[in-house]
């Protein structure tokens, strides 16, 4: 936790900004913080700064206050990221990799060669969900919430979704057939759409291409999703 | 499981490469592959193409015969790596990922800020690393079996060792203090030292710049090591 992130919902007064069990937990038994400690703070979806420690005392739960907020986050990644539903185990650190480097908008969609009992998971569920960007933005020292959507359905989504989804952007499959290498340093906004494990049909890579995404690959090697993701996104906008 | 790797060692014949139970394993429940099944095949530290399986018999084991191997395995990466031990946990899964990366090279070197009971896991040992080297060959269809070493004492190596691993190429640290970005791209060979979750101390610091280390920074986000060292290598090397 390298950033203590605080809800602007969860005031206890003014000024006086409440902590969730967990970074309490963090606070007492890892910083092991005292009264008037100062902390590295954001407000979600808001600014970066240093606020003033209490911790919990008979009449009141440990809180932040004298917020001195004076850092924009991070630059976010000009980039709508569009990942085929990977395994339940692998979505939560996947989740929180890719909103650490700042990816701001995600729809997890289906995909013929998806499993259908992943979308059972309760890691979709929408608490789950929200944990793990919540994490990835305290990793990341970042608040600024990513937008996601679940869309279990491909067909609607490429036919009346992508085409608005795509105005003014670069449209990348990632698909290492019959593609040209990933560009490096797009310098503009892009959409990327990662497959299965298995990889996107036929009939979805003709979908892609049909709404205008091109096929790119990364050479030679197959990477897991866990390494592919962050090479891709590190190779589009590595500044 | 992208490639058979077989081992010039492991001939039951001339020409015939005996499988381990794990390549079996794989062969039998998953590809299920029947007699006369060809496979995408490389030879360890050789070239790559494709061979005939024959099935296990009562008179021999499951084999790989006739051989046509025609390619040459991807690209390395033109660079050292210098990590300071990871924890038990995390080392299998980076030593994989690295070597599917490209990565030759290794040194897993202590750092005041590694706990020592690290050096004591069982993950150390060397059949455990030379597994997890494997399957990511297997995993990238490489057969270039990376070197490694493991360095309990940090002095030692970076007083009599790094001079001349550093010999010709750019030695970068990774460290976000006083750091210039890290460099895109940078088209020569370089070494790259990466701390340990709570950095390198200002000891250490001081003697990778007295070698000739650069420090260099990825920005304001902190990533995870599992994060960190795919944007690194990519940012390094995108092509």
């Amino acid at each position: 936790m390298n950033i203590i992130l605080l809800d602007p919902d969860h005031t206890l007064d003014i000024g006086l900004y409440g902590l969730s069990a967990r970074q309490q937990t963090h606070l007492t038994k890892v910083i092991k913080a005292e009264r008037g400690a100062v902390l590295r703070v954001g407000l979600l979806n808001g600014q970066i700064g240093e606020g003033i420690y209490e911790p919990p005392s008979d009449i009141m739960p440990g809180h932040i206050h004298s917020l001195n907020l004076t850092l924009s986050p991070p630059t976010p990644l000009p980039i709508v990221l569009v990942m085929a539903l990977p395994r339940p185990n692998m979505l939560k650190r996947t989740l929180h990799n890719i909103t650490a480097m700042g990816v701001k908008e995600l729809y997890l969609i289906h995909s013929a060669k998806v499993e259908k009992s992943y979308w059972q998971s309760p890691v979709l569920q929408t608490e789950s969900i929200e944990q793990c960007l919540l994490e990835g933005l305290e990793q990341a020292k970042d608040t600024i919430m990513p937008k996601w959507s679940l869309i279990p359905r491909f067909r609607p989504f490429v036919e009346d979704q992508l085409p608005s989804i795509l105005e003014g952007k670069t449209g990348l499959l990632a698909h290492p057939y019959e593609a040209i290498p990933c560009p490096v340093d797009i310098q503009q906004p892009s959409v990327l759409a990662l497959g299965p494990e298995g990889g996107w049909n036929e009939f979805e890579v003709m979908k892609w291409h049909e709404a205008g995404m091109k096929s790119v690959h990364l050479g030679d090697r197959i990477l897991k999703v866990e390494t592919v993701v962050p090479v891709l996104l590190s190779r589009l906008y590595p500044s």
